[in-house]
Order: C-alpha cells, then structure tokens, then sequence
C-alpha cells in the first residue's frame, strides 16, 4: 500500500530548510529509498516517493511558512541537479503504475505553478547539474530557472531519442506553451540526448539565465529575493502546522474524522460520506487562525486530498465513487461565507486554493464520479462543487418513506461561480452551460436559496430527481451498468466530456499529452520485450517497428 | 493499394444529385463494396472505401456546383440512416488501419464543416432512421440536424457500451464543444446503447428538429432552402470539372505533373519535388476559370493532397518527407497575389480554401517534414507555408560549388499572415512566434523581399542554414538520426510540439480525443482475444479487466 502521509522529520529525499523570505528545497535523493525494490534512485532520479515528499513540502511551505515568499529548488548532488524518473522504476512498473505516477507528478507541479501564481510564493530552479527528463521538467514548473554555465550542466529531454516515450511531465507542452520555445527548436531540442547548455538555452529560450559558476550561488539568492519583493504574504504572520492526518482502514472501511469511504466491491463502488461539522463557524480570519488545521473546511480538504490519491493508487478496481454529505446545509454555508470573507487573509486564501487544487484532482481522476443528495444532506457552496465535478448528480425528490426529515435541498454560493474554477479556466457552472450562459446567470440569481429537487432540476444542477419509490432502482441500474462497461473507454469517455470549452496549458497536460503518453505506454516500441524502456541499462540496443502509425 | 481517387460514375455507395440551390448525397452503401474481403457493409456501414467516395463528394460539390447553396445528407435505407464505421472491418484491421481510418474520416468530417463555414455550402442532415455512433458523428458534422420523429429513429454513441472504445471521429468534442450538450447528459448519452429519439434528443441540444414523418420531406426540403438563402454562391456560374488525376507509380518514383516523391528506403523517407510552372499567371479570376483544374495552384493542391492520402496509407514505413521546391520565386508570387486578388471570387476563394485543408493535412501527418530550401528553389507566399508545417527547415546558406545560380532565396507574401491558419486557429508564423509576436511584426515588414539564409536565419524563419560544405552531411545526420528513433515516440513528440498556443474543436479532436481512442485502440479490453471489438457478433460477452488505469 502507497501511502501519501509524510513529513519533514521522515523525507529520505529532500531537505526542506528556510532562511526568512527564502526557503529552499534540496534534492538529494537516497539511492536505497525507492518505493519498491528492483531499483536504485542513481544520480537524483526519482519514483512516486520522492514526488510524495515533493508534493508534501509544497503543501507545508504554503500553510506552515506564511513568511516565505520564493522557493529555491537545488539539488545537493555534485554535477546533477536531477536525472528525472527513474527508468529502471518505469520499465519495470504496470501500466496503471505508470500512469498514475505520471498523473501525479503532473498535479504536483501544476501545484508549484499554483503556489507561484496565487499563493505567492515564486519558485525558482537553480540548475547545478545536468537536469535531464523529469529534472528539466521540474525547472520547467518554476518562474525562473537559472543555470549553472560550467561547461557540463545542461537542460535536456532525451526521453523520445533514449527511452521511446515522451516527457512526461507536462515538458513538451511547457517548451511550447509556456516558454514559447520556437517549434523546429523545440524539435532539435527534444531529439538531442545531449541537450543544450550555455548561452543557446538562454537563446532558445530553455532557461531565463546562465550564470558562471563563480556567481552562480549570489546570482541564485539576488533572484530569490527580487521574487520575494514581489510577493504579498505577511512578513509577520504565524504559519498553520499541517498535523498527522489521523486515518483508519478497517477492511473495506477507510475513516477520517470528517470523512467515511465504504467499499461496495460488489459494484466496485467506494461511498464517499462527508460530514459537516456541527460546530459554529469562527466569526474571522482570527478565529481560523486559531483553529489551525482543526478548522472544518481545511481539515476536510487534506481528508479528500488523501483519499483520492489513496483509491487511485491502492484501488484500482473501485471504479465508480459516490458521494454523499450529511449536515447542516446552514452550517456548510456558514463556512462558505466565511471562506469568501477572508480571501485578503493568507491563510483564508491558502484553504480555498487547496479546495480549488483538490476538486482538480476529481476532474482528473479517472473513475466514474456521482453525486447523491438526499435529505439531509449539505451540497452548499464549494461542497456542491463536488456535484457539479460528478459526471452525474441524482437528487432525491420530496421525503423518504419513514424519514421525517426535510426533502433534500442545495444551495449555491458565490464560490459556485468564481474562486474555484477547473484546470479549462471557467467554473463548473460556466462549463456545464456552455450552451446556454442564460442558466448560469438564472443560477447567479438563486444564490443563498434552499433549491430543492424541482427546482434544482428545472435550473438544470443536477441529472435526476428520482423519488423514494425510483431512488435505489435508479441507483442500482446506474451502478451496475457503469461496472459492465470496459473501464479503459469510460477513461477516454469521461476525459472528453469532463472539459469542454477552451483549453488551457493544464488540460492540454492531462489530455493531448498524456493520452498521447499513455498510448506510447502500450506501443512495443516501448514497453514490448526488445523496447527502449525495457532495455535501457542493459546494455542491448531496442528494436523497433518502423510503421508509423 | 488504397487509391484515394475516384468519381460519381464510379461510386459505389452514394448518391450525389443537385436540383439547383440544392444538392443531395444520398447513402446508399452497397453491402458488398467494402474495401477489403471479410465483412460486409451491412445497414449503411462505412469503411475506408464509402469515406474516399463521401470525400471525392464534398470536393465536386465545392467545385464543380457554385450554383449548390445547401447540402441535404440523408439515406437510401429503410430504417436506417448510418450504422456507423462497420466493426468487423475494425475488428480486423491492424492499429494501423484504424487510426488512419479515424485521421481521415476526421478530416472528412471538419472539411464538410469548411465548407459550411467557408464556401458557404451549407450541410444539413435529414436523419431518416437509425443513426449509430459514426452514423450520428456524420450528422453532428453538419450545421443542421433534422430527425424524423417515428417512434423508431434515434441518434446514438454506442460506441462505449457495446464496443469498449470511443466514438472515433469527433463524437465526443463535438457533442460537448459544438453542440454544448450539458456533460451529465452527454455521459447518459454516450452511455445508452439504444440512444435518444423525439423530443428529448432536442431538449438535450442532439438534434436541431424533430418532425413527424408525414411533414419530413417538405420540412427538410424548406430548411435547406432557408439554409442556401443565407449563401453568397453564385446563381449563374459554370463549376469546374475536377478531371481524373494523373499519376504514375514506378518503383519507388511516383509522378503527378507538377509534383514528383522519390522514396529513399535507406533512411525511409520521401523526397517530394514540386515544381512551379513555366507559363505566366492569368490576369484575374476569369483567367482562372478558362483555366479550370489545369490552373497550376488548383492542380498542385490536388496531387499534393493525393500524394499525402497516398503515402500515409500505402507506404507506413517511410517516415521522414523532405520538401523541395523548383522554379522561379516571381512566378510563385505572381500565383499567390492572384490567389490574393480573387477572393470576392468563389473559384478563387475555393483553391485558395483547398490549399488551407491540405496544410492541415500536412500538420496532422504522422510523419516527421523537413523542408530544404536550395539554390533554384521557390519557396513563396502559400509555398513557404510547406517550409512553415515542416518540423525543421534547412536553407542552403550561398551558392553551391559547381552551380551558377544565385543562392537561395524565400519571399513572404500577406497569405503567410492571413488566410491559411492551422487549425489552431493561428497563422504558422504566429504559431511559431508564439513567444515573440514582435518577430511575426518584423516578418509582415519584409512581404515581398527576397530573404536570403543569413536574413531568413536571423529572422527565424528557417531552422538551420548551412553552406554547401557542410549541407549534405547534416542532412543525413539528420535523416540518419531521425531513422533511429521510435515511431511511435516520433508521434506523440510531433502531436504536441506542432501545435502550440489555442486549442480549438479540431485540435481537440486531434488531440484530446483521438490520442485516446488510439490508447483505446491498444488496449485489451477492446482489441485483445477477449475485447469487445473482436468479439462483436460473436454473440460472446467480452471479458474486462476491471483495473482503472
């Protein structure tokens, strides 16, 4: 079992350490720390533990370091900055493993561009060594790379000319689409083992700057701080320790404090049960403060956080995830409303981004996402935008037989509409209605009103209103349907409907790229007995198919 | 030998007619006609074969009918308006076939919606009977769907639940980005084997109109008439006729008029020679029209586009093309500023709309381009784009020993900014300038200058620019280096780094959904000994592995 649990006190891989405004994040991977056995993390090459402890250490700098304003990424290995994935880890991973890792690599450094771009927190990569592969495309994920102008240390992505596959960490689209990199460059670029040094990869524009080794070390702190001065995070404020996330597994029960998933392997199903707490929300930014990572919102983050990357990687048969929530519609909005008050607030900030961050994670996930909203329930605000990611919502209408409950409601909230957009740049919302803008302002018009089933469903928020007689038929039929069918083209079915409308850097990552990625992933050109990626360190040289296809 | 050349007289599975503003291609696919043995077209099922004739349709209609304003596209069949690709011929056919089957059905599909859009033959889609999968993807390419509301017609995508991979030719994009259908609904859609009729197929936005069969013949007949009022074809003008193609194949030289691909089965590439024409440009649109398809840009745009369809089918294995260019550079020009000249005229708006399309062709080729620019060369305006789809150009810097003729030059003309966009949506120069619009500006300033390596180099135009000491080697280091690399990488590298800045429908289906469908393609659960696709009619279940990847 891959856990996604750690700290700084048990990083075999990095060494976090902060100078004031200026934190910097150290690689020096051990060699005997891989996930699994079979291979050696040589020369800073990397599997999904070392990017687990990666992606940890951002999630820290933004909530425990308020103070610090620019990370500097370096690698503590002499002539190295980082080799990239770990090739003898690929070649002797399952497909699944491949993929996954791939996904999370890419959401790991989608989040250091997030932290630059929103958390103000400005990553900068100082190249001190070859960074070839996945080591490229992790200064590529930074602001501002400088490199190191030694005569040996160069940037490269020798993965099409050495390995038969493709970057894939988001490098090929980063060279075109947000370096720019002129396309017949990006070509020799991506062809050349080698890579490119010195001055032409400033020229080609592959890194912001070259530096001679004598300047190099005061050139990379000039820059750190000029990043810095640029940054609005408090210089005084007291960070938010992120705390041991208590998690139990009983069988096929997985339990957090504020959320319960249930395994139905009859379905393949996991229920996902999110309570709301029953406690009143802070009245300000002073009193989540105060709470720390006990405050509800944030604290049910990291529990999503942490269970989607636990189903995707440990439970690759659970193929369709239910979720419900119970509480107080009132409670949540409370929550809400105070998350929308507190956005010039650090800390108000960083827990709506992580709720921006981790509804991303759903939309790429792929499993078959519903959403049920029974009475009871408490879909309001960026709760609901859990609905709104499931590729189908089923609210129950009027009461439940024996339940004297309230028939079910839901409740939109200005986040529904700004402040938690997907990785195509519009709103849930705007993206469900791209045909018919109207129903997104006729929603806009209903903010703070309890929608029940009707209502919901004439305004177009949800799939279906079954009522108690249709309710668990529905479902069942639903559920067992969605498990007749072959996962692999629900994969490619959900990944074209989930995003439609324009496309940005990010969804041209997790579509084009790694659809393309996953398919090399298949090709015996690859991964076939005499491919590239199966033969690498051996010594023998891979062979081919040559029809294009 | 898939031959990509034919004509009405020969068809086998449509009809084409026209009755003045209105044309009608009626399918009619003959069970029998399939391209290769072992299937048989049953219930209006298309393969390869029905596609090449469908596209040969689109073509002549464009040219040889400037009265046609709409294009009605119905069936022949009883109960049946298009059953979609067949599957037993997918079921048979190598990875290979079928994504080449899928590459050109696409095209098909985005050039009707060209000639929607473009030369203002507007296709509507009577749909008189079941529509399946491909079937309905054939509607959704028109700009107006009518259904006929009988109880028995409906529109479906089954190609999920019954088939395990995915609507292959823009099913997916389509319904979400071009018809907006909400994406709960596009998920029941593409889940329900049987599809969605009557009134609910418009309410979900599947259909335009829904109408009762005894009012569907007057109706489609109006909407067409109100489709063509909208057209600025003109009424009174005699169409080209698009004469028989001449070619001749010998050995590895294959010959067209003006074009000449010489293989090269060392470093498995093609040398495609196109040469401009001798005789001087008419003096305006009337000139062209005496001409007809001898008219060199129209003729040239022909064997260009039968070369592409040629070597991408026939000849897999030849992965490199490489093209040069012989004639005079002012004549080129003088062809491009008539084609510039006549666009008020429709004949001139056509070629020049023909020469965008098999650009296109060139930028989704699965085949690396390399352009060479030579002493003798003409490379000008709507030429240079060649240069400009190529992954890497190479200009010879100077004169060659032994060659008396000046050094190479290419010319910028306005069409290279204006007129022949990628499917991006961008020009190839500002695509390629993504990263410094100031350098499209600079290049717009030099229109008509002869440009000479060291100002063609400097000016980013071309790639590289070696003198003639050093030409001949890199280009075989190159071709030699290209030769040595995985085909499939080749691919996805290409796939990614020809397309940078905006993603539009057609990019998406290019990329998003078609890198998907041919992961899809790979896969066990649709292509293995127990897939869906092999097994289909087999009237055995499908056996799944229920790992989600």
């Amino acid at each position: 079992m891959i856990d996604f649990r750690t700290h700084p006190d048990r990083y075999r891989h990095w060494k976090l350490s902060v100078d004031g405004e200026v934190a910097t994040l150290l690689m020096d991977v051990d060699p005997a720390g891989g996930l699994f056995d079979g291979y050696e993390l040589k020369m800073n090459s990397y599997d999904l533990g070392v990017d687990i402890e990666l992606y940890d250490a951002v999630q820290r700098l933004r909530f425990e370091h308020p103070e610090v304003r620019a990370v500097v990424m370096t690698s503590a290995k002499e002539k190295i900055f980082c080799s990239g994935a770990n090739i003898r880890m690929l070649g002797k991973s399952s497909h699944g493993h491949k993929v996954n890792f791939c996904k999370f690599t890419n959401e790991t450094r989608l989040s250091i561009e997030d932290a630059t771009e929103f958390s103000r927190q400005t990553y900068l990569c100082a190249v001190n060594g070859t960074a070839a592969g996945g080591g490229y495309e992790l200064a590529l994920a930074t602001d501002y790379i400088l490199m190191a102008d030694d005569g040996n240390t160069s940037v490269s992505l020798p993965e099409v000319p050495l390995l038969a596959v493709l970057p894939g960490t988001g490098g090929l689209t980063r060279v075109t689409d947000k370096r720019k990199v002129r396309r017949d460059r990006a070509d020799i670029f991506s062809a050349t083992e080698e890579g490119v040094r010195g001055k032409r990869a400033v020229e080609w524009r592959l890194v912001d700057e070259v530096v001679p080794l004598s300047r190099f070390r005061d050139t990379v702190a000039q820059r750190a701080r000029e990043l810095a001065a640029r940054s609005d995070r408090p210089a005084d404020a007291k960070g938010v320790a992120l705390t041991p996330l208590a998690r139990t597994i009983d069988g096929d029960r997985i339990a957090y404090r504020h959320l319960t998933i249930t395994i139905d392997r009859e379905v393949r199903a996991a229920n996902f049960l999110i309570k709301a707490t029953d406690e009143a929300a802070p009245a300000d930014a002073a009193g989540i403060h105060a709470q720390g990572d006990v405050f509800w919102p944030l604290a049910l983050a990291r529990e999503l956080d942490d269970a989607i990357l636990h189903l995707r990687l440990n439970e690759p048969t659970v193929t369709s995830w239910i979720f419900r929530t119970e509480g107080s519609l009132d409670r949540v909005a409370e929550y809400d409303a105070l998350l929308q008050a507190t956005q010039s607030d650090w800390l108000g900030r960083e827990i709506l981004l992580y709720w921006k961050r981790t509804l991303k994670r759903l939309d790429t996930t792929s499993r078959s996402l519903f959403a049920l909203i029974e009475p009871g329930s408490c879909f309001a605000g960026f709760l609901f935008e859990i609905a709104l990611a499931a590729d189908r919502s089923f609210m129950l209408d009027g009461r439940r037989e024996g339940d004297n409950r309230a028939p079910a409601a839901v409740r939109l909230t200005a986040l529904n509409f700004d402040g938690l957009p997907m990785g195509n740049g519009l709103s849930r919302l705007a993206t469900r209605f791209l045909g018919e803008p109207e129903s997104v302002e006729a929603a806009r018009g209903r903010i703070g009103q309890d929608l029940e089933a009707a209502d919901a469903g004439d305004g177009g928020l949800v799939t279906a209103t079954p009522d108690d007689i249709d309710w668990d038929d529905e479902l069942r039929l639903v559920l067992e349907e969605r498990a007749s069918f072959s996962v692999d083209a629900l994969t490619g079915m959900e990944a074209n409907l989930r995003f439609a409308g324009p496309e940005t850097m990010e969804t041209k990552i997790f579509g084009r790229l790694t659809a393309w990625q996953n398919w090399i992933f298949q090709r015996p050109n690859a991964v076939g007995e005499a491919g590239a990626l199966k033969l690498y360190g051996s010594g023998k040289r891979a062979e081919y198919n040559v029809e294009r296809v």
